[in-house]
């Protein structure tokens, strides 16, 4: 059962986010990972978002540039940490996307990390995880240290 | 009934979206207005965005600060034009906003208008609506005509 | 006869502008396209402007880089709504262009869309025609549809 | 036994990091406070950081202005999610401290909320408890009810 | 006859463009002022511009704020240096105008001074004035002296 | 006898500062050029400026990168119009140029053109110029003619 | 004989400086201090910096605003190091000031501080001035050690 | 024994950090460089500020992209001047580790040069061990004469 949900707004930001999944399958995180618009497809996003919970999810990352909307919806329906990550590339460089997923109003928070920096979110997700899986505790102590050398 | 629907995300932008009343009141053109949240009430956003159309509404205009998810996440679920106000203020002065309302991806438009000035988003409504209501045309002509002088 | 016009500062813009012709010619929208610079050409952009309601036109889009001057003197000398695509591409990569454009006084409204979006400028134009046009209008409806797939 | 910890740089903070405090009392999380600056008390914050898992800590919340490295040097100590807020106020509005903050290199992950919204990094470290606190799911799902109206 | 004209858009701009008049008044060069807006305005704009000439003007200050197209437009009707003027104090402290202004296209220059600046303005046209008036030539020296002090 | 000089910081500006030699080529303007650094020729920098009307020079076109001291340098050493070209290229793009160049101090101005618009730098010579020479006056109103087209 | 001298463009920034005496006030360091522009006073301030090594200074801290030339102008006249403070309080916070003095061009250092923190100038200085002066370098561990408590 | 100590997050960055050891070698200084990365190693980035002031090294210059802690992080750590060099290259063009690098709070300086301009750094260091090494200030002083043809 996936325990960490994988969302961004189009496949043209495959590139990005596999840098996302590269970590979680090194920790062995079971995750499942979507293409949705939040702009697009505000229905699919709205049900995606409520029902996460319901299936077992335990943290949503969620990929987008440009407005940027995508984390912020997400997280308007569910009390999951959702982890956004801006994504770089258009003519403001990931600029737009960094302010709109970050400047989320109070109230409902988005964990923001850098632009297209999507391996920090996913080991944002394992560090949330690791809370209540010793297991995944050790195995980031020794990504950490592994780091050190 | 109502031509044009004022939304916006919290009542301190009151003084801000008052620009757009003035221009409405102004023209005579028949208007509601709400408060309404993307982030914290996204059910009745997506509910009022919906339904917008077959009330008899024909323009939105949607303020909102910070994050700004407002108009995109109202466009998102409607095909009437949408437009955006970005409401300064906070931290960054309303580029924040600014950013977010206009960068909206390929497919979902927000027409977007300067940095609190809902005067203007106001202007743009009644400009689209003179264009099937020839007595409105003609009041936007003599406006136009006493902002001359 | 044209609904839409659409005019740029400068043919090494075509590529941008082209966007905004795919849109049309899927919706079947009648417009006419020149290319007019506000700065290097003050009397054609005027002419062209104070004409085009008489013309037919219902939307001008119009699109422009740098100082970006376009829209807004366009929209000086018309009350049709003019839509402004910031184009990038420039040093400060269209930043100058949409400050330029979004930032209007009040009085004379411009509706800005994202950099270098000029499908979302014809999606807004089209929006605004499906007002009137209810066959327009089914079109879009089925435009969104096929988007969320 | 607190399970979150909250740090800032200075006490001219404390006026924003109080939206921290007060949603963490309404939600009964208990929590400890201290003042440290990464780069005046560089190895008070690495001892802070260090010890801060063996004292039974969850999160940790930490804010910082101007070159804000407090969040980033916690981070670098410890496996725990930390949340960083950007404290705004100084010559560049808090954008310096945005880009300290959330542009952290690949390893190390910091979950940042917007300028000086400590509220939503309070909000945000009890989502993360509530992932394994069936109780405090339950009162931020009240939380979010009570926002909806 | 007047030597230099000051135009600029709006009455609220009075306080900075009086740094321009205090300089010409201190140099004793003859000038006329105008409010007049590039968008409100644009015939008058048009004539103004293309008139300037022939009634003996021989230099134009534009003041502007916002998308600040006044400079621009005047100089596109006219073969005069236009020295433009970025008036700040709107949401982005002037930095819309200084890159509506500074940033023209090829073919149409623009003189452009600091936000806010008219004084350096005034200073610019008086130096552009002496080249061909000995007298205030030695007064511009005579200024430049007494700053050294 | 030369009646304009360029003068710019390092050769590797050949390429932006050559759009200023064809326009001078085009009006027929006689002008010097030399490359010089504020930085690194200080004495040399203000040698070239102090003597420079005594030379017969009229206008001074100074083009920088980076910190850009050049025109403003200049500036200070002469009464002489000195117009400004913020070369961009580096990390910021010319936005460190042009601020470093356009907010001059009161009472030394500089006339800043668009970042490398060196070619407007060198119209913006000949507009002032023709203040006193009837003939290149002509051409400045053909070639503005020529633009129209 | 003073070891340090301050410089500063104007005595409207003395507010701003007074940081840097009171450190240097602390330390027991002898320095002087001049008002000196670089644009408005460029004889003096390159007779200044060319005389400062000769008259036994080590050390020049040099703050400006706006275009902030002082610093590299006065470090394109000396091989002593030069430590630049920008100052903020115009319609760019300093941002200008930042770039101009921290863009320099290879070959000509200054070493920048944050904006308008001219006390961690002088900390600089002293710290320069240590590494020959054993007694400085205890009083700057003392005070260190005072900061962690 | 090394005077110099040269630093740096990354193996991805030697090509920026080559400027600074060309200039050290070519003024004859001895350095030793290490790659640390202060939030990957930050018990080695300590280790090595604390320890530097005991090996004899008089100078640490220290480079860093996005958030960019190390410079400051070092310089929490020792009383020795620390320079810090912002590397460019990233979304934000290292206009974030420009930010993060000399925007320290108040009490603990780095000394910032140019985004990726590590020669300037290195001068810097050279100017610093001059003013008590005779021979090097005379270097210097060649070096500049070089430098003015």
């Amino acid at each position: 059962m996936s325990k960490i949900a994988v969302v961004y707004g189009s496949t043209s930001d495959d590139g990005v986010m596999k840098g996302a999944f590269e970590i979680l399958d090194e920790f062995g995180v079971e995750y499942e990972s979507t293409v949705i618009s939040a702009h697009r497809q505000p229905e699919k996003t709205a049900e995606f978002a409520a029902g996460a919970s319901a299936k077992g999810i335990k943290v949503i990352i969620a990929g987008a540039g440009l407005s940027a909307a995508l984390p912020g919806v997400i997280a308007a329906h569910t009390v999951l940490p959702v982890i956004g990550v801006p994504i770089g590339g258009g003519p403001l460089n990931g600029v737009d996307a960094l302010y709109s997923i970050v400047q989320m109003p109070k109230g409902i928070p988005v964990a923001t990390v850098g632009i297209s920096n999507a391996k920090n979110a996913a080991l944002l997700a394992v560090e949330i995880l690791a809370l209540s899986d010793e297991e995944l505790g050790k195995k980031l102590s020794v990504y950490r240290l592994k780091m050190k050398k």
